[in-house]
């Protein structure tokens, strides 16, 4: 166990859990034996899955919790349970140095609210972010805060900036990020204060292992020029579940459409194989996992209904960050 | 002329005027008599575009002016310019009752400033708010602030909540709209503050011609449960223009896609009539048209490069915002 990456994980979050969640072990362990798997949450459960796979029992340790925290309770209410539930059990190991980054498929604001309490913020950090992968054409942006700070300062969107690069690089060490602010418009006149003073400290302050892009509209989030699109969580909330609802109504629509005539169903059948690597392209779990950035550890968030090909990529994630030394890496854009 | 609405045209703005504003009268004139046109603008060119047309004369006037207003124009200089400007002229007339409605394929910056300036605010309001359609599953929603305001209180989203369900109403007389205010989370705790208290003012004060919906996600804006939607400029203008950039990836990425083999391409042949009529549901020129609300009296803008079929529908919008007495609803619903 020596050079494993030890991936703390809330077997307990989430639907289908921890069905998927050991599901999804299986399917990193045929590709990536590098990591190795803290599971906390009910033992006998989490024993009986294991022992219907044939080969991850050597890579898997159950501690059992008594507890867990629901999708619907409050952060409040989670926080009061204290040390008995998975949640709680899986941050608390990597707080104790036994694990280098936690996984969960459980409750978004409980898992805020407990990194925050357990893990304590990067000195000098004030917010936490949530960053997430988003395709672009010629790979993926990744883009931050998605909602967990309604309201930021310029402070904040500067250090979001640091930290996304950082994530970046962590993720795929071999490009130099271009990091950009989500704007209204492209000149340094556009936008509210706060972008605009953190549109000036980026342009004049030269610290940090990325290159500062400036400012990019909605429009163009998805051209990939640029690696990483800072914004505050209200408005990056709002882009990606509208960028969500978009891609729904235009493959509803397009489906109703080819379905409404003979020969349009005909085409169906020839363009099936195309239209299969195109859904395959957007297909969301290849993105799945959103990481709380400024805490001392990284910590991922997989989407609650995914499945176990989500959770895979969600490993993949974990392995790449914990690889790639994500907190110090934000510490040297930081200071 | 006695019955007739009456629209002053800024024919010198955007991409091809004045040829593309003449042919989208000639279109609309095709369909719809009820209309007469101010045009502002040079008069031997009018004159002459006028000329080659067959049916148009008899529905128009030219008003010569001697200068336009330059699309990369600040409006500060286009206000200095005063009274030469045909977007000037045109806004006058309709302040001196000459004309009910003003339509400029224009700077949109220089348009707003100078409606401002020529119209006045109605009493009470403080902000003109930008609205424009967006597509959805039933038909149109209306969304607004598209970009007008980057920074809004709760005074403004309540204004543009009033001013909103008005303008839905003149378009759509039939149907009560439904109002919903944008936001990260569909619970009265979510969002910022000044949301917040929009959401509590208009759920508890009763009055104005609509429904008040609550709180809309982006992922929701395009399911067709509301006819309006409300957010401020910043949040709107990222939102519209997100909208846009992922409707062009995944068409670009479809149509990659079904060209990368013989069976796509010949699969293409099929479905042809099917994809069109998909097209044709989107064309953004059935909803050209943004309309500055909160003037006493509607402007509506048309977009700078949109044909002259685009102008058609900006027109068809202007009969009906005219015929639904917009600013007599919007008082209503105000005071």
């Amino acid at each position: 166990m020596n050079n494993k990456i030890i991936i703390a994980v809330d077997a307990m979050g989430g639907e289908n859990s921890p069905q998927k969640i050991i599901d999804g072990i299986d399917l990193s362990l045929k590709e990536n034996t590098e990591n190795f798997f803290k599971l906390y949450g009910n033992k006998d459960q989490l024993s009986y899955l294991i022992s219907k796979k044939r080969n991850i029992k050597n890579f898997c340790e159950i501690i059992n919790c008594e507890d867990k925290i629901d999708d619907e309770e409050s952060p409040l209410s989670a926080a009061k349970k204290n040390n008995t539930t998975s949640m709680w059990r899986c941050l608390e190991s990597q707080k104790n140095g036994e694990s280098q980054i936690s996984l969960s498929a459980g409750n978004t604001g409980a898992l805020l609210v407990l990194s925050r309490l357990i893990l304590k913020m990067i000195d000098g950090v004030e917010k936490a972010a949530l960053a997430g992968l988003w395709p672009n054409k010629t790979g993926m942006n990744l883009v931050l805060d998605l909602g967990a700070n309604i309201e930021c300062n310029e402070k904040n969107l500067i250090d979001f900036t640091y930290m996304g690069a950082a994530l970046y690089k962590s993720l795929y060490p071999e490009i130099n990020p271009k990091v950009a602010l989500l704007n209204v418009g492209l000149e340094e006149i556009k936008g509210n204060e706060i972008i605009k003073k953190a549109y000036q400290y980026l342009k004049e302050t030269k610290k940090g292992d990325f290159e500062f892009y400036g400012f990019i509209e909605g429009n163009h989030i998805m051209d990939g020029n640029v690696n990483v699109i800072v914004t505050d969580g209200f408005t990056g909330n709002i882009a990606l579940k509208t960028a969500e609802g978009t891609a729904d109504f235009i493959i509803k629509n397009l489906k109703d459409s080819l379905n409404k005539n003979f020969f349009s169903k005909l085409s169906m059948l020839f363009s099936y194989n195309s239209l299969k690597r195109f859904k395959k392209q957007l297909d969301p779990r290849k993105y799945n996992g959103a990481i709380f950035l400024g805490l001392n550890g990284p910590v991922v968030k997989s989407h609650g209904s995914t499945d176990a090909m989500g959770l895979y990529h969600s490993i993949k994630m974990c392995n790449k960050i914990a690889k790639g030394q994500l907190v110090e890496k934000i510490k040297k854009n930081l200071f």
